[in-house]
Protein backbone atom coordinates (compact mmCIF):
# COMPACT_ATOMS: atom_id res chain seq x y z
CA UNK A 1 0.00 0.00 0.00
CA UNK A 2 1.59 3.46 -0.98
CA UNK A 3 2.23 5.79 1.51
CA UNK A 4 -0.10 8.30 0.55
CA UNK A 5 -3.26 5.55 0.11
CA UNK A 6 -2.03 4.49 4.18
CA UNK A 7 -2.20 7.69 5.28
CA UNK A 8 -5.90 8.53 3.86
CA UNK A 9 -7.21 5.28 5.62
CA UNK A 10 -5.53 6.54 9.04
CA UNK A 11 -6.83 10.03 8.71
CA UNK A 12 -10.64 10.59 9.74
CA UNK A 13 -12.94 12.79 7.32
CA UNK A 14 -13.07 16.37 7.98
CA UNK A 15 -16.81 17.55 8.01
CA UNK A 16 -18.07 20.89 7.62
CA UNK A 17 -21.28 22.11 9.60
CA UNK A 18 -23.04 25.16 8.99
CA UNK A 19 -26.98 26.03 9.02
CA UNK A 20 -28.93 29.29 8.32
CA UNK A 21 -31.03 29.52 12.24
CA UNK A 22 -27.93 29.99 13.81
CA UNK A 23 -25.26 28.41 15.31
CA UNK A 24 -27.37 27.32 19.36
CA UNK A 25 -30.33 26.22 17.17
CA UNK A 26 -31.38 22.92 18.37
CA UNK A 27 -31.38 21.61 14.98
CA UNK A 28 -27.52 22.32 14.33
CA UNK A 29 -26.34 20.74 17.50
CA UNK A 30 -28.41 17.46 16.54
CA UNK A 31 -26.45 16.90 13.23
CA UNK A 32 -22.93 17.51 15.13
CA UNK A 33 -23.80 14.72 17.14
CA UNK A 34 -24.65 12.33 14.01
CA UNK A 35 -21.90 13.25 12.11
CA UNK A 36 -19.24 12.95 14.53
CA UNK A 37 -19.76 9.48 14.25
CA UNK A 38 -18.13 9.95 10.65
CA UNK A 39 -15.38 11.84 11.16
CA UNK A 40 -14.01 14.90 12.56
CA UNK A 41 -16.23 17.84 12.61
CA UNK A 42 -15.66 21.84 12.75
CA UNK A 43 -18.97 23.85 12.81
CA UNK A 44 -18.99 27.47 11.48
CA UNK A 45 -22.73 28.60 11.36
CA UNK A 46 -24.29 32.25 11.69
CA UNK A 47 -24.39 34.04 15.06
CA UNK A 48 -27.92 34.99 14.66
CA UNK A 49 -31.08 33.29 12.66
CA UNK A 50 -30.56 33.65 8.86
CA UNK A 51 -33.66 31.89 6.97
CA UNK A 52 -34.59 32.82 3.98
CA UNK A 53 -30.93 34.80 3.14
CA UNK A 54 -30.68 32.34 -0.19
CA UNK A 55 -27.40 32.68 -1.63
CA UNK A 56 -26.35 35.76 -0.66
CA UNK A 57 -22.82 37.00 0.55
CA UNK A 58 -21.28 39.79 2.53
CA UNK A 59 -19.15 42.16 0.40
CA UNK A 60 -19.92 45.56 1.62
CA UNK A 61 -18.91 45.20 5.69
CA UNK A 62 -16.25 43.06 6.99
CA UNK A 63 -16.87 39.94 8.65
CA UNK A 64 -16.64 38.68 12.46
CA UNK A 65 -16.20 35.27 13.90
CA UNK A 66 -15.21 33.91 17.36
CA UNK A 67 -14.70 30.45 18.65
CA UNK A 68 -17.96 29.01 20.84
CA UNK A 69 -17.83 26.15 23.09
CA UNK A 70 -21.28 24.49 22.38
CA UNK A 71 -20.65 21.41 20.88
CA UNK A 72 -18.83 19.80 24.00
CA UNK A 73 -15.14 18.83 22.10
CA UNK A 74 -16.27 19.99 18.63
CA UNK A 75 -14.11 22.48 17.48
CA UNK A 76 -17.25 25.31 16.74
CA UNK A 77 -17.12 29.33 15.75
CA UNK A 78 -19.59 31.66 14.86
CA UNK A 79 -19.65 34.17 12.39
CA UNK A 80 -21.70 37.56 11.55
CA UNK A 81 -22.02 36.63 7.57
CA UNK A 82 -24.68 34.50 5.97
CA UNK A 83 -24.62 30.72 5.74
CA UNK A 84 -22.58 31.58 2.25
CA UNK A 85 -20.33 33.63 4.14
CA UNK A 86 -19.42 30.48 6.63
CA UNK A 87 -18.49 28.18 3.98
CA UNK A 88 -15.54 30.16 2.34
CA UNK A 89 -14.70 31.57 5.82
CA UNK A 90 -14.50 27.82 7.11
CA UNK A 91 -12.55 26.61 4.15
CA UNK A 92 -10.01 29.67 3.81
CA UNK A 93 -9.58 31.37 7.43
CA UNK A 94 -10.74 28.01 9.64
CA UNK A 95 -9.76 24.84 7.85
CA UNK A 96 -7.11 26.43 5.59
CA UNK A 97 -8.23 23.43 3.30
CA UNK A 98 -11.32 22.16 1.94
CA UNK A 99 -13.20 19.49 4.05
CA UNK A 100 -14.02 16.04 2.75
CA UNK A 101 -17.86 16.91 3.48
CA UNK A 102 -20.25 19.79 4.04
CA UNK A 103 -23.14 19.14 5.92
CA UNK A 104 -25.64 22.10 6.39
CA UNK A 105 -28.67 21.86 8.97
CA UNK A 106 -30.92 20.62 10.37
CA UNK A 107 -33.20 23.17 9.47
CA UNK A 108 -36.17 24.33 11.55
CA UNK A 109 -38.70 23.79 8.16
CA UNK A 110 -38.76 22.78 4.62
CA UNK A 111 -36.87 23.31 2.12
CA UNK A 112 -38.42 21.55 -1.01
CA UNK A 113 -39.21 22.45 -4.07
CA UNK A 114 -38.84 25.83 -4.85
CA UNK A 115 -38.20 26.96 -1.18
CA UNK A 116 -34.46 25.96 -1.82
CA UNK A 117 -33.89 28.54 -4.22
CA UNK A 118 -34.90 30.79 -0.89
CA UNK A 119 -32.97 28.97 1.63
CA UNK A 120 -29.63 29.43 3.74
CA UNK A 121 -29.11 25.85 4.30
CA UNK A 122 -29.53 24.60 0.97
CA UNK A 123 -27.04 27.61 -0.23
CA UNK A 124 -24.64 26.94 2.09
CA UNK A 125 -24.18 23.50 0.97
CA UNK A 126 -24.24 24.60 -2.81
CA UNK A 127 -21.15 26.99 -2.31
CA UNK A 128 -19.14 23.74 -0.88
CA UNK A 129 -20.73 22.05 -3.71
CA UNK A 130 -19.56 24.74 -6.29
CA UNK A 131 -15.88 24.27 -4.44
CA UNK A 132 -16.03 20.98 -5.32
CA UNK A 133 -16.86 19.51 -1.76
CA UNK A 134 -19.64 16.58 -1.46
CA UNK A 135 -22.63 18.29 0.45
CA UNK A 136 -25.74 17.58 2.20
CA UNK A 137 -28.41 20.59 3.05
CA UNK A 138 -30.97 18.52 5.38
CA UNK A 139 -34.32 19.95 6.91
CA UNK A 140 -37.06 18.78 8.72
CA UNK A 141 -40.77 19.68 8.27
CA UNK A 142 -40.73 20.83 11.45
CA UNK A 143 -40.20 24.95 12.44
CA UNK A 144 -40.52 24.57 16.07
CA UNK A 145 -37.44 25.51 17.91
CA UNK A 146 -38.00 22.48 20.27
CA UNK A 147 -38.74 20.10 17.33
CA UNK A 148 -37.74 16.63 17.93
CA UNK A 149 -35.32 15.49 15.68
CA UNK A 150 -35.04 12.27 16.43
CA UNK A 151 -36.09 11.14 13.22
CA UNK A 152 -34.18 13.59 11.61
CA UNK A 153 -30.70 11.86 13.15
CA UNK A 154 -32.01 8.55 11.43
CA UNK A 155 -32.04 10.14 8.39
CA UNK A 156 -29.33 11.84 8.87
CA UNK A 157 -26.81 9.02 9.29
CA UNK A 158 -28.40 6.94 6.86
CA UNK A 159 -27.86 9.75 4.26
CA UNK A 160 -24.15 10.09 5.60
CA UNK A 161 -23.79 6.98 5.68
CA UNK A 162 -23.92 6.36 1.66
CA UNK A 163 -22.26 9.12 1.01
CA UNK A 164 -18.77 8.47 2.82
CA UNK A 165 -19.45 4.99 2.10
CA UNK A 166 -19.69 5.98 -1.85
CA UNK A 167 -22.86 3.99 -2.32
CA UNK A 168 -24.54 7.30 -3.52
CA UNK A 169 -21.81 9.21 -5.55
CA UNK A 170 -19.48 11.97 -3.49
CA UNK A 171 -19.65 14.38 -5.42
CA UNK A 172 -23.03 15.29 -5.00
CA UNK A 173 -25.15 17.88 -3.61
CA UNK A 174 -27.92 16.11 -1.73
CA UNK A 175 -31.19 18.31 -0.49
CA UNK A 176 -32.50 15.76 2.16
CA UNK A 177 -36.14 16.97 3.41
CA UNK A 178 -37.45 14.95 6.53
CA UNK A 179 -41.50 14.22 7.13
CA UNK A 180 -42.44 15.85 10.36
CA UNK A 181 -43.97 11.62 11.84
CA UNK A 182 -43.73 9.32 14.09
CA UNK A 183 -40.78 7.27 13.19
CA UNK A 184 -43.40 4.05 12.92
CA UNK A 185 -45.17 5.82 9.68
CA UNK A 186 -41.18 6.53 8.16
CA UNK A 187 -40.94 4.84 4.70
CA UNK A 188 -37.19 5.88 4.29
CA UNK A 189 -35.54 7.46 2.04
CA UNK A 190 -36.63 8.50 -1.50
CA UNK A 191 -34.79 9.82 -4.71
CA UNK A 192 -36.93 13.00 -6.28
CA UNK A 193 -36.70 15.45 -8.59
CA UNK A 194 -37.61 19.04 -7.16
CA UNK A 195 -41.07 19.72 -7.58
CA UNK A 196 -43.11 22.71 -9.64
CA UNK A 197 -43.99 25.09 -7.21
CA UNK A 198 -44.50 28.47 -5.81
CA UNK A 199 -45.28 30.87 -3.23
CA UNK A 200 -48.54 33.45 -3.38
CA UNK A 201 -47.55 36.52 -2.22
CA UNK A 202 -49.59 38.14 0.38
CA UNK A 203 -48.48 41.27 1.79
CA UNK A 204 -49.67 42.16 5.27
CA UNK A 205 -50.24 45.80 5.89
CA UNK A 206 -50.22 47.95 9.07
CA UNK A 207 -49.11 50.72 10.36
CA UNK A 208 -46.58 51.81 12.78
CA UNK A 209 -46.89 53.73 16.08
CA UNK A 210 -45.07 56.22 14.62
CA UNK A 211 -48.60 56.34 11.68
CA UNK A 212 -45.82 54.76 8.80
CA UNK A 213 -46.86 51.84 6.94
CA UNK A 214 -45.16 48.51 6.94
CA UNK A 215 -45.45 45.21 4.70
CA UNK A 216 -44.53 41.88 6.75
CA UNK A 217 -43.97 38.92 3.80
CA UNK A 218 -46.64 36.15 4.41
CA UNK A 219 -47.32 33.71 1.61
CA UNK A 220 -49.93 30.35 0.66
CA UNK A 221 -47.40 27.28 -0.90
CA UNK A 222 -48.66 26.12 -4.29
CA UNK A 223 -47.70 22.92 -5.45
CA UNK A 224 -48.23 22.79 -9.32
CA UNK A 225 -46.15 19.71 -9.90
CA UNK A 226 -48.76 16.66 -9.88
CA UNK A 227 -45.92 14.13 -10.57
CA UNK A 228 -45.38 11.25 -8.00
CA UNK A 229 -41.25 11.51 -8.51
CA UNK A 230 -41.20 14.62 -6.64
CA UNK A 231 -39.60 16.00 -3.21
CA UNK A 232 -43.43 17.11 -2.16
CA UNK A 233 -45.10 14.16 -2.75
CA UNK A 234 -42.60 11.83 -1.46
CA UNK A 235 -42.86 13.93 1.93
CA UNK A 236 -46.51 13.80 2.15
CA UNK A 237 -46.11 10.12 1.46
CA UNK A 238 -43.83 9.88 4.68
CA UNK A 239 -40.61 9.32 3.03
CA UNK A 240 -37.50 11.63 3.59
CA UNK A 241 -37.09 13.03 0.33
CA UNK A 242 -33.70 13.23 -1.64
CA UNK A 243 -33.22 15.86 -4.38
CA UNK A 244 -29.71 15.66 -6.05
CA UNK A 245 -29.12 19.03 -7.53
CA UNK A 246 -26.72 20.94 -9.63
CA UNK A 247 -25.85 25.09 -9.97
CA UNK A 248 -25.59 25.02 -14.14
CA UNK A 249 -28.53 26.90 -14.19
CA UNK A 250 -28.70 26.84 -17.83
CA UNK A 251 -32.04 25.99 -19.42
CA UNK A 252 -30.76 23.47 -22.02
CA UNK A 253 -33.88 22.96 -24.00
CA UNK A 254 -34.38 26.96 -24.57
CA UNK A 255 -30.82 26.57 -25.35
CA UNK A 256 -30.69 23.74 -28.12
CA UNK A 257 -33.85 25.53 -29.57
CA UNK A 258 -32.15 29.39 -29.62
CA UNK A 259 -29.06 28.03 -30.87
CA UNK A 260 -29.94 25.25 -33.16
CA UNK A 261 -27.60 22.48 -31.55
CA UNK B 1 -61.40 41.18 -34.05
CA UNK B 2 -62.92 40.43 -30.71
CA UNK B 3 -63.51 42.91 -27.80
CA UNK B 4 -60.60 40.55 -25.98
CA UNK B 5 -58.22 41.30 -28.46
CA UNK B 6 -58.84 44.63 -29.62
CA UNK B 7 -58.31 45.43 -25.56
CA UNK B 8 -54.92 43.63 -25.96
CA UNK B 9 -53.49 45.80 -28.98
CA UNK B 10 -54.49 48.77 -27.37
CA UNK B 11 -52.76 48.64 -24.02
CA UNK B 12 -49.39 48.81 -23.52
CA UNK B 13 -47.64 46.17 -21.67
CA UNK B 14 -46.97 46.78 -18.55
CA UNK B 15 -42.78 46.49 -17.55
CA UNK B 16 -41.62 46.04 -13.74
CA UNK B 17 -37.71 47.36 -14.05
CA UNK B 18 -35.79 46.36 -10.52
CA UNK B 19 -32.12 46.46 -9.67
CA UNK B 20 -29.69 45.54 -7.04
CA UNK B 21 -27.73 48.61 -7.02
CA UNK B 22 -30.14 50.84 -5.40
CA UNK B 23 -32.90 52.96 -7.16
CA UNK B 24 -30.73 55.71 -7.43
CA UNK B 25 -27.69 53.78 -9.61
CA UNK B 26 -27.41 55.26 -12.71
CA UNK B 27 -27.85 51.47 -14.47
CA UNK B 28 -31.42 51.70 -13.61
CA UNK B 29 -31.89 54.82 -14.91
CA UNK B 30 -30.69 53.89 -18.11
CA UNK B 31 -32.50 50.47 -18.03
CA UNK B 32 -36.03 52.88 -17.22
CA UNK B 33 -34.90 54.83 -20.54
CA UNK B 34 -34.84 52.18 -23.17
CA UNK B 35 -37.89 50.00 -21.19
CA UNK B 36 -40.14 53.16 -21.37
CA UNK B 37 -40.59 52.54 -25.17
CA UNK B 38 -42.03 49.40 -24.80
CA UNK B 39 -44.29 49.73 -22.47
CA UNK B 40 -45.77 51.51 -19.32
CA UNK B 41 -42.61 51.53 -16.44
CA UNK B 42 -43.43 50.86 -13.03
CA UNK B 43 -40.21 50.91 -10.73
CA UNK B 44 -39.99 49.54 -7.68
CA UNK B 45 -36.09 49.24 -6.55
CA UNK B 46 -34.07 48.81 -3.40
CA UNK B 47 -33.38 51.91 -1.00
CA UNK B 48 -29.81 51.16 -0.80
CA UNK B 49 -27.21 48.73 -2.40
CA UNK B 50 -28.27 45.38 -2.06
CA UNK B 51 -25.31 43.49 -4.35
CA UNK B 52 -24.53 39.78 -3.32
CA UNK B 53 -27.77 39.36 -2.13
CA UNK B 54 -28.45 36.24 -3.91
CA UNK B 55 -32.25 35.45 -3.46
CA UNK B 56 -32.57 36.24 0.12
CA UNK B 57 -36.07 37.40 0.92
CA UNK B 58 -36.46 39.45 4.11
CA UNK B 59 -38.61 37.65 6.78
CA UNK B 60 -38.06 38.22 10.00
CA UNK B 61 -38.63 42.07 9.84
CA UNK B 62 -41.23 44.27 8.03
CA UNK B 63 -40.37 46.00 4.85
CA UNK B 64 -40.78 49.74 4.18
CA UNK B 65 -41.89 51.17 0.44
CA UNK B 66 -42.31 54.60 -0.28
CA UNK B 67 -42.63 56.78 -3.97
CA UNK B 68 -39.75 58.37 -5.55
CA UNK B 69 -39.84 60.68 -8.22
CA UNK B 70 -36.21 60.57 -9.82
CA UNK B 71 -37.42 58.91 -13.19
CA UNK B 72 -39.46 62.05 -14.67
CA UNK B 73 -43.25 60.97 -14.60
CA UNK B 74 -42.28 56.84 -14.16
CA UNK B 75 -44.07 55.50 -11.22
CA UNK B 76 -41.31 54.30 -8.87
CA UNK B 77 -40.78 53.38 -5.10
CA UNK B 78 -37.71 52.14 -2.98
CA UNK B 79 -37.97 49.59 -0.71
CA UNK B 80 -35.95 48.67 2.45
CA UNK B 81 -35.56 45.23 1.26
CA UNK B 82 -33.87 42.75 -1.17
CA UNK B 83 -34.55 42.86 -4.69
CA UNK B 84 -36.72 39.74 -4.50
CA UNK B 85 -38.63 41.27 -1.89
CA UNK B 86 -39.03 44.46 -4.54
CA UNK B 87 -40.37 42.08 -7.04
CA UNK B 88 -42.98 40.21 -4.66
CA UNK B 89 -43.92 43.74 -3.24
CA UNK B 90 -44.22 45.09 -6.39
CA UNK B 91 -46.73 42.39 -7.93
CA UNK B 92 -48.69 42.14 -4.43
CA UNK B 93 -48.88 45.91 -3.49
CA UNK B 94 -48.30 48.46 -6.33
CA UNK B 95 -49.55 46.71 -9.65
CA UNK B 96 -51.83 44.42 -8.09
CA UNK B 97 -51.32 42.08 -11.02
CA UNK B 98 -48.37 40.22 -12.88
CA UNK B 99 -46.68 42.72 -15.19
CA UNK B 100 -46.19 41.65 -18.72
CA UNK B 101 -42.08 41.71 -18.24
CA UNK B 102 -39.75 42.06 -15.65
CA UNK B 103 -36.24 43.31 -16.48
CA UNK B 104 -33.23 43.96 -13.73
CA UNK B 105 -30.64 46.10 -13.62
CA UNK B 106 -28.53 47.44 -15.31
CA UNK B 107 -26.41 46.16 -12.92
CA UNK B 108 -22.69 47.59 -12.83
CA UNK B 109 -20.77 44.75 -12.85
CA UNK B 110 -20.42 41.28 -14.29
CA UNK B 111 -23.16 38.55 -13.43
CA UNK B 112 -21.85 35.64 -15.94
CA UNK B 113 -20.71 32.23 -15.40
CA UNK B 114 -21.34 30.96 -11.30
CA UNK B 115 -21.73 34.55 -10.48
CA UNK B 116 -25.60 34.76 -11.04
CA UNK B 117 -25.75 32.88 -7.39
CA UNK B 118 -24.64 35.33 -5.56
CA UNK B 119 -26.62 38.45 -8.38
CA UNK B 120 -29.64 40.13 -6.41
CA UNK B 121 -30.13 41.34 -9.80
CA UNK B 122 -30.83 38.04 -11.76
CA UNK B 123 -32.28 37.02 -8.18
CA UNK B 124 -34.68 39.11 -9.40
CA UNK B 125 -35.59 38.50 -12.62
CA UNK B 126 -35.47 34.45 -11.62
CA UNK B 127 -38.24 35.46 -8.97
CA UNK B 128 -40.57 37.15 -11.44
CA UNK B 129 -39.81 33.86 -14.25
CA UNK B 130 -40.86 31.86 -11.10
CA UNK B 131 -44.41 34.00 -10.91
CA UNK B 132 -44.48 32.95 -14.52
CA UNK B 133 -43.36 36.69 -15.66
CA UNK B 134 -41.34 36.72 -18.70
CA UNK B 135 -37.89 38.38 -17.27
CA UNK B 136 -34.38 39.43 -18.34
CA UNK B 137 -31.41 40.51 -16.18
CA UNK B 138 -29.33 42.98 -17.93
CA UNK B 139 -25.34 43.27 -16.50
CA UNK B 140 -22.31 45.26 -17.77
CA UNK B 141 -19.02 44.34 -16.78
CA UNK B 142 -18.00 47.74 -16.33
CA UNK B 143 -18.02 48.25 -11.62
CA UNK B 144 -17.77 51.74 -12.47
CA UNK B 145 -20.68 54.23 -10.86
CA UNK B 146 -20.34 56.31 -13.84
CA UNK B 147 -19.80 53.92 -16.27
CA UNK B 148 -20.89 54.32 -19.95
CA UNK B 149 -24.30 52.45 -20.55
CA UNK B 150 -24.13 53.41 -23.96
CA UNK B 151 -23.89 49.92 -25.61
CA UNK B 152 -25.41 48.30 -22.33
CA UNK B 153 -28.77 50.12 -23.55
CA UNK B 154 -28.29 49.38 -27.25
CA UNK B 155 -28.51 45.98 -26.26
CA UNK B 156 -31.08 45.51 -23.97
CA UNK B 157 -33.08 47.25 -26.55
CA UNK B 158 -32.56 44.80 -28.93
CA UNK B 159 -33.21 41.79 -26.34
CA UNK B 160 -36.69 43.55 -25.02
CA UNK B 161 -37.75 43.76 -29.03
CA UNK B 162 -36.86 40.39 -29.39
CA UNK B 163 -38.71 38.97 -26.03
CA UNK B 164 -42.03 42.01 -26.90
CA UNK B 165 -42.15 40.80 -30.70
CA UNK B 166 -41.70 36.98 -30.04
CA UNK B 167 -38.40 36.45 -31.81
CA UNK B 168 -37.38 34.58 -28.56
CA UNK B 169 -39.82 32.56 -26.29
CA UNK B 170 -41.65 35.04 -23.82
CA UNK B 171 -41.78 32.22 -21.70
CA UNK B 172 -38.33 32.77 -20.55
CA UNK B 173 -35.92 33.79 -18.12
CA UNK B 174 -32.13 35.73 -19.49
CA UNK B 175 -29.02 36.67 -17.99
CA UNK B 176 -27.50 39.69 -20.27
CA UNK B 177 -24.31 40.77 -19.56
CA UNK B 178 -22.62 43.23 -21.74
CA UNK B 179 -18.79 43.47 -22.91
CA UNK B 180 -17.09 46.61 -21.49
CA UNK B 181 -16.23 47.25 -25.43
CA UNK B 182 -16.25 50.63 -27.60
CA UNK B 183 -19.47 50.11 -29.34
CA UNK B 184 -17.75 49.52 -32.83
CA UNK B 185 -15.85 46.51 -30.81
CA UNK B 186 -19.14 44.77 -30.16
CA UNK B 187 -20.02 42.09 -32.14
CA UNK B 188 -24.08 41.19 -31.60
CA UNK B 189 -25.53 38.67 -28.76
CA UNK B 190 -25.10 35.36 -28.65
CA UNK B 191 -26.96 32.64 -26.82
CA UNK B 192 -24.93 31.24 -24.45
CA UNK B 193 -24.41 28.29 -22.00
CA UNK B 194 -23.69 29.46 -18.10
CA UNK B 195 -19.76 28.95 -17.68
CA UNK B 196 -18.38 26.62 -15.21
CA UNK B 197 -16.40 28.82 -12.83
CA UNK B 198 -15.61 29.64 -9.31
CA UNK B 199 -14.15 32.03 -7.05
CA UNK B 200 -11.22 31.44 -5.23
CA UNK B 201 -11.75 32.81 -1.61
CA UNK B 202 -8.98 34.95 0.03
CA UNK B 203 -10.44 36.65 2.73
CA UNK B 204 -8.24 39.92 4.22
CA UNK B 205 -8.40 39.82 7.99
CA UNK B 206 -7.26 42.87 9.80
CA UNK B 207 -7.41 44.20 13.48
CA UNK B 208 -9.95 46.58 14.40
CA UNK B 209 -9.45 49.99 16.48
CA UNK B 210 -10.84 48.39 19.41
CA UNK B 211 -8.12 45.39 19.04
CA UNK B 212 -10.92 42.56 17.18
CA UNK B 213 -10.33 40.73 14.47
CA UNK B 214 -12.53 41.23 11.41
CA UNK B 215 -12.57 39.69 7.72
CA UNK B 216 -13.42 41.32 4.92
CA UNK B 217 -13.89 39.23 1.16
CA UNK B 218 -11.87 38.99 -1.84
CA UNK B 219 -11.25 36.33 -4.18
CA UNK B 220 -10.09 35.39 -7.57
CA UNK B 221 -12.34 34.28 -10.25
CA UNK B 222 -11.47 30.90 -11.82
CA UNK B 223 -12.68 29.95 -15.12
CA UNK B 224 -12.54 25.95 -15.39
CA UNK B 225 -15.05 26.07 -18.66
CA UNK B 226 -12.96 26.01 -22.22
CA UNK B 227 -16.23 25.61 -24.02
CA UNK B 228 -16.81 28.31 -26.97
CA UNK B 229 -20.73 28.06 -26.09
CA UNK B 230 -20.40 29.68 -22.45
CA UNK B 231 -21.15 33.27 -21.55
CA UNK B 232 -17.64 33.97 -20.40
CA UNK B 233 -16.31 32.92 -23.98
CA UNK B 234 -19.16 35.32 -25.70
CA UNK B 235 -17.94 38.29 -23.57
CA UNK B 236 -14.30 37.72 -23.94
CA UNK B 237 -14.67 38.06 -27.73
CA UNK B 238 -16.95 40.98 -27.64
CA UNK B 239 -20.42 39.58 -27.38
CA UNK B 240 -22.88 39.94 -25.50
CA UNK B 241 -23.75 36.86 -23.86
CA UNK B 242 -27.69 35.84 -23.34
CA UNK B 243 -28.09 32.84 -21.34
CA UNK B 244 -31.58 31.09 -20.83
CA UNK B 245 -32.33 30.43 -17.36
CA UNK B 246 -34.56 27.80 -14.79
CA UNK B 247 -35.39 27.69 -11.98
CA UNK B 248 -35.46 23.55 -11.49
CA UNK B 249 -32.25 23.33 -9.56
CA UNK B 250 -32.51 19.42 -10.16
CA UNK B 251 -29.62 17.30 -11.36
CA UNK B 252 -30.82 15.06 -13.76
CA UNK B 253 -27.83 13.08 -14.59
CA UNK B 254 -27.65 12.05 -11.02
CA UNK B 255 -31.43 11.55 -10.37
CA UNK B 256 -31.36 9.10 -13.36
CA UNK B 257 -28.86 7.15 -12.07
CA UNK B 258 -30.07 7.17 -8.85
CA UNK B 259 -33.72 6.19 -9.66
CA UNK B 260 -32.61 3.66 -12.92
CA UNK B 261 -35.13 5.58 -14.49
Amino acid sequence: MSQKKKKSLDQKPTILITNDDGVTAPGIAALVEVAKQFGKVVVVAPDAPQSGMGHAITIGKPLRMNPVHIFGDVEAYQCSGTPVDCVKLAVDKVLHHKPDFCFSGINHGANHSVNVIYSGTMSAAMEAAIEGIPAIGFSLLDYAYDADFGLAQQVAHEMIHQISSGQIPKKGLYNVNIPNVNPKQYKGLKFCRQANAKWKENFIDRVDPHGKKYYWLTGEFQNLDKGKDTDVWALQHHYASVVPFQFDLTDYTLFKQLTGS
